[in-house]
């Protein structure tokens, strides 16, 4: 099964990409949609969309799971994110995948253990879950921490209904 | 030039089109896109971005005006708003139109005169500006506003051109 997660941000989305067999995961590819600020809100959105959509057709992921947004102090950061967010969400209901959301603390749990986690922790765990992965840039390894929780999620859910 | 505007929500996003020639306006649609509340958040995304580009297709707009949110107290609120709002923005940007945004006073101003209008002075106002107009609820209306708004914006700058 492969597994899309993704960070979402208007400036930078997060993605990355996992395959599981259940048990083992494997890392497949990760990166960064970017979006140009000196554009119009609404060509900044298209960026956005038209970017993952080209990584969903290259790696055609069967499942996909978002990071929860922590709801900040700051409204205009807040509808900022939400909009960025709406466009993570719609791509992968678009290409017919089921969009799971997961909250940080409930992601960092899956990968380190505890909620609280530093941020580093979660990207040292990453590396040992995935030997050998290269991880470009901040937004596309919590991407993979996302995919990493979505796969231990399904594979047990699998394993709970003697699926696997 | 038909322009289209828009009431962004993520349970009724309002809709509204009117033609204008520069200094004549009339209507010519509106209606309320809805999504479903039992669905998950990313099937009403797509739900809301379905019945937008079936508007475009049906009415083929020229530009596009969406209201630019007022960015209330509550971060939960604001976050679903805006998620039903980056939708308003992608659809049109994908048909390839250009998207304006305008805040509720500018809106308010635009129609009524003043920006701090009640809601039913702007309601009174677009009934008399489109004569015989049959409004399909309180987000069209809004919608109508919005379109109201952004064919005079546009009338005027193209006047001050003298391109009218």
């Amino acid at each position: 099964m492969r597994v899309l997660g993704l960070d979402p941000g208007l400036q930078k989305t997060g993605w990355g990409i996992v395959d599981s067999d259940g048990t083992r995961l494997s890392h497949v590819a990760n990166g960064t949609v970017k979006s140009d600020p000196k554009k119009a809100l609404s060509d900044r959105l298209l960026e956005l969309y038209e970017g993952l959509e080209c990584v969903i057709a290259e790696w055609q992921p069967h499942t996909c799971a978002v990071e929860e947004t922590f709801v900040n102090k700051n409204p205009a950061s807040t509808l900022k994110l939400g909009q960025a967010r709406g466009i993570c969400l719609l791509v992968p209901a678009r290409a017919g995948l089921i969009v799971a959301e997961y909250t940080p603390n409930h992601i960092k749990k899956s990968v380190v253990g505890v909620g609280h986690a530093a941020k580093d922790q979660v990207d040292a765990m990453i590396r040992v879950l995935l030997p050998g992965v290269k991880i470009n840039g901040a937004d596309a390894a919590d991407a993979l921490a996302v995919s990493v929780c979505h796969a231990h999620h399904v594979g047990t859910s699998a394993r709970m209904k003697g699926m696997l």
